[in-house]
């Protein structure tokens, strides 16, 4: 957790990017690790477990982290946290948490409040639309017989 | 919309990734589009919208995407939602929603129901360590001045 945090602190020192970090652990081994880059990158999705997670999954030619733990210097905002669902590793921990976030500016606690509303009535609207022709790439991929499940 | 389904479903058909697709369109003009490539590129972050939202930022070389709409063959999961709070799209449009993802056998509506838990009573554990340190980076945040804000 000290090399996140300290990676975190360096990120912001060095000017490029957010006061985030994260690190990726298997076994007791360091896998990657991963600072917030999103505005030097220009990508909205670049936040420090996101860039662990990718990193790691390079690392370990998987696109899973079982058996592995994520150490990020703050709680894993939504899309953080849906990644880590995704990558399904054993545990993860973190040292400060939404709200020391939001008081430094960030939306963690806003999305995480926002996330449980109904779609259409949250601040960024989400809406159906052609209902009707969803269902067709879900029908060929149970029918599909070369597919890689995740 | 027929434009993300399409897409979704030759995704399948190829055999290249999961049953999803999105489009980044502003004012009337196509900007991006990403197909699910999570297996394909050992990305567990690699669903369509983050495609398309990175892809999105990089022909507008911005981490925004002010005044721009998302339409996904189905209603994002909780990391593509993120993804898109912190891309700020004016809205979003999907086809078919989590349930119809979860019929297929993919773990959007149970991180959904997963979001609103206390970290530590999760299926995956958060856990809070350290947290003496963690405020340090923002600390320095708050301090700099050559920071970028996002």
């Amino acid at each position: 957790m000290k090399r996140a945090v300290d990676l975190a602190l360096e990120n912001v020192k060095s000017g490029a990017g957010g006061p985030f970090g994260a690190v990726v652990v298997r076994q007791g081994e360091l896998i990657a690790t991963g600072v917030n880059q999103v505005t030097v990158r220009n990508d909205p999705s670049a936040h420090a477990e996101v860039v662990a997670i990718r990193a790691a999954c390079q690392v370990l030619s998987s696109y899973q982290l079982n058996g592995c733990e994520i150490y990020s210097s703050c709680e894993p905002c939504p899309m953080c946290l849906g990644a880590i669902y995704w990558a399904r590793p054993a545990a993860y921990y973190f040292s400060c948490n939404r709200y020391s976030a939001a008081k430094a500016g960030f939306d963690d606690a806003f999305i995480y409040d926002e996330i449980p509303l109904a779609p259409e009535k949250r601040t960024i609207a989400g809406l159906p639309l052609l209902p009707e022709i969803g269902h067709l790439p879900f029908d060929e991929w149970l029918r599909a017989l070369n597919k890689t499940s995740y």
